[in-house]
């Protein structure tokens, strides 16, 4: 899944003006109410819900909807695998495996080889695969249940796309795709075609289930291009139109921009030796004043601070304590250094124990292929040819 | 296999400058020596060969040459399964067979289900699908050995393409495709993309033979952009350049154009009724002159007739009796009305009998298929995360 979108500064920029964006997208922003209807039918709450790392929607509504009717649902997300994963990417993959547990879905997951390939210029083939099946090992440690979770991989399991992808690609013109994608003269065929196994995926559970279903996509809205023009051909395909819940960008430990493989010293991998990730954290920049008396005296801008989004979107799940920092932060009482030192001993934690769940399923990657769960359909050529 | 080429007045004429046409599209015309080098690896002579049905080429002498250094050689061609097949689209096929026989090749054979409905505003997939099934049943007729002859139908079979085609799509870009192959904003990503397809069909023998395999490409020149590409692209893949070898295409039964779907009355297919194949060459149009008296006196243009040309390019294998019957055509001794009587009794027994093969193949079209022989390589997983 490549990040794309006509607007400027979305790529660089993590601390976005994310009412804006909904507004170009055309998505719509999270009420309170539909967070209510979502933690109605998952029987609690998620702080990525409650506060707005999910922010924005399409036909979340008609989803629900949909699931308390009985229709069957599930879920759709996915991953480029052009190298190690780090927290920016396992972020939305927290909050796909609430939804899996306690929407009881099962979830699609595209490992987008061939896209990675096409879009870097020294990534081998090889490489992107065997990335694909090394982040499956993050998936695993996530703790998404195999029996419940599906993975393709694009360079070896195009054969479950490409019968979808046929019908696709024939509804989707090149200046359609040139105005969402911005393509030029230069671009290879290969990222020309690409949209459009993405676009697939969304309508397979359909085809796997031989039945009507529905599917949430939790993605960064950067993704929405992609589902902009696949709500678009839906019905023309028999399909419903995929649903989406968009999740802001982690941001990265700069100074700004969101966490990226770019600058792999302010990103904290899952595969970082767990000193080295306490490390990048104490020397992350946050929203402190240059000096502790200034601090003292006007208090810092969590708003602004790397260090403080990282509690607030994934490693404080106490809203009343998340709250307390934040004032704190602001009224200058705590300092940089000890939260960040605070920070770092999480991070330690965290990456010891995900690191060893994620050896842990060494000998389980196969499993959450979905080649080895879905069948191909078979053709009975002699009824074929009467 | 579309018909495509950048020249303007190529797809409606039959009766072409093709002198011309090797001038644009840079092949070479098959020089007598050529022509001898083959025959003497063939050990014989083929009426389309001498007679130049075949007449131009690139690279045959390379081929030809690896072949007798014992270089592993096989054979590529295919067909857009729109429709019933007719005697223009299995004039190659005749030929291709007198090659897979003469030169023990293999020869594997694409039908691009895919292409022709991306093509076709009105075709379904599955009726492109089933015309590909359909169709195996007349390269069954014309005696191809099913096995060494190896089938892919695009939709089903993309799992074995798709890893070349990967790496093939990322060396074009979109201005050299629609250089090429002349699209415009509104075509469709699927005929954008198709291209790739068959292309790497052409690197295929590579690598299911895990070695450097030379392929001969017999084919239309129409065909001929797709294979300048791949030509292009071949070394930095590492695959050999694909030689060609190109054909003439048999006029329809009007009085101008190859034979095509669009005019059905024009054209003889291997599923018309004995006697209606026959009636539709009693209709022909011939390149006589209004009246008998004329004839007698001016003398018909065999050069321009599409009945001469079935003699010529399919119907008389005997070199003394075509010379005679072009003679005396000129001269007027042979008058439009017995010249058709004795094609349409030809084609009326070629069809009984194409017709009474075509049957007795129906249980053996699976034994065609590409995937009832060649397994996909398997992923060993757990050696990849080592």
């Amino acid at each position: 899944m490549e990040e794309t979108a006509p607007v400027g500064p979305w790529e660089a920029e993590a601390f976005v003006d994310y009412d804006r964006l909904v507004k170009i997208f055309g998505a719509r922003p999270l009420t309170e109410s539909e967070v209510k209807s979502l933690e109605k039918v998952a029987g609690g709450s998620h702080i990525m819900l409650r506060r707005r790392v999910f922010y924005s929607h399409r036909d979340l509504d008609v989803y629900l909807n949909m699931y308390e009717k009985g229709v069957r649902c599930s879920l759709y997300t996915g991953r480029g695998p052009s190298g190690s994963t780090h927290l920016g990417h396992i972020l939305p993959w927290f909050f796909t495996k609430w939804l899996q547990d306690r929407l009881g879905l099962e979830l699609f997951f595209q490992m987008t080889d061939d896209e990675k390939f096409w879009h870097d210029e020294r990534l081998d083939i090889s490489e992107s695969n065997r990335y694909a099946y090394e982040n499956i090992l993050d998936l695993a440690a996530i703790g998404l249940d195999y029996r419940k979770t599906h993975i393709i991989i694009d360079s070896e399991d195009i054969a479950y796309l490409y019968p979808i992808a046929v019908r696709v690609a024939k509804k989707i013109t090149f200046s359609t795709q040139r105005a969402t994608f911005g393509f030029t003269d230069s671009t290879n065929i290969g990222l020309i075609f690409y949209p459009v196994l993405q676009i697939s995926m969304s309508f397979l559970p359909s085809e796997l289930y031989k039945e009507e279903t529905y599917v949430l996509i939790p993605a960064g809205i950067d993704q929405d291009p992609y589902w902009r023009i696949a709500r678009d051909i839906a019905p023309s395909l028999g399909y419903p139109k995929p649903s989406q819940i968009h999740n802001k960008l982690l941001p990265g430990l700069g100074p700004e921009g969101k966490m990226s493989s770019s600058k792999p010293e302010t990103a904290i991998y899952t595969t970082d030796p767990p000193e080295v990730g306490a490390q990048k954290i104490i020397r992350a920049y946050t929203g402190g004043q240059p000096t502790v008396e200034l601090q003292r005296k006007l208090g810092g801008n969590p708003d602004r601070c790397s260090v403080y989004k990282m509690y607030e979107m994934l490693f404080e799940e106490d809203d009343a304590k998340l709250l307390e920092r934040y004032q704190n932060c602001r009224t200058g009482a705590l300092l940089c250094g000890d939260c960040k030192a605070e920070l770092a001993s999480r991070v330690r934690r965290f990456l010891a124990d995900f690191q060893r769940k994620r050896e842990a399923a060494r000998d389980k990657v196969e499993l959450y292929l979905l080649r080895t769960k879905f069948e191909l359909p078979k053709r009975n050529v002699r009824k074929l040819l009467q």
